[in-house]
């Protein structure tokens, strides 16, 4: 399955949050991540995102799409993910 | 076409970024729009909003699907998006 994750999460956890989404990932740009993966590591995913999480500080949106791929992706101005910048 | 826009600007552009892609899309997170536009008005979302980024500050990346709508959407946390809350 393709997924798509956006996360807002307080500046505090967002080391450990893209560490842990990194695992099974690709960092798009500073707040999103995509790739496809298997229910199993989607499952994964959810449930350590949701253990670093604070239910009342952050927020995540999982996109999940069955096709393989999404059609486009179109990227304007600053490239804040890939690998290159990842400290 | 279903779209799914994420921005990531400088705060002084925010209010102005999301007055514009509301008026194509809706708002779902934060930082995260999306919706099921045409053709035509998905050109002129991203000609308003290409007017009024700055190339070296912020970055958009927009999802196109050809298909009706994403499998599923899950949101864990904070709702920041939605009608009520916009200012």
């Amino acid at each position: 399955m393709f997924v798509i994750l956006v996360y807002d999460v307080n500046v505090k956890r967002v080391g450990r949050v893209l560490k842990t989404a990194r695992k099974y990932l690709t960092w798009v740009q500073n707040s999103v991540l995509e790739g496809d993966i298997s229910e199993t590591n989607y499952k994964k995913l959810k449930t350590e995102l949701l253990r670093i999480m604070k239910q009342d500080e952050d927020s995540f949106v999982f996109y999940t799409f069955q096709t393989q791929n999404y059609s486009k992706r179109e990227e304007y101005g600053l490239k804040k993910g890939g690998e290159e910048q990842f400290l």
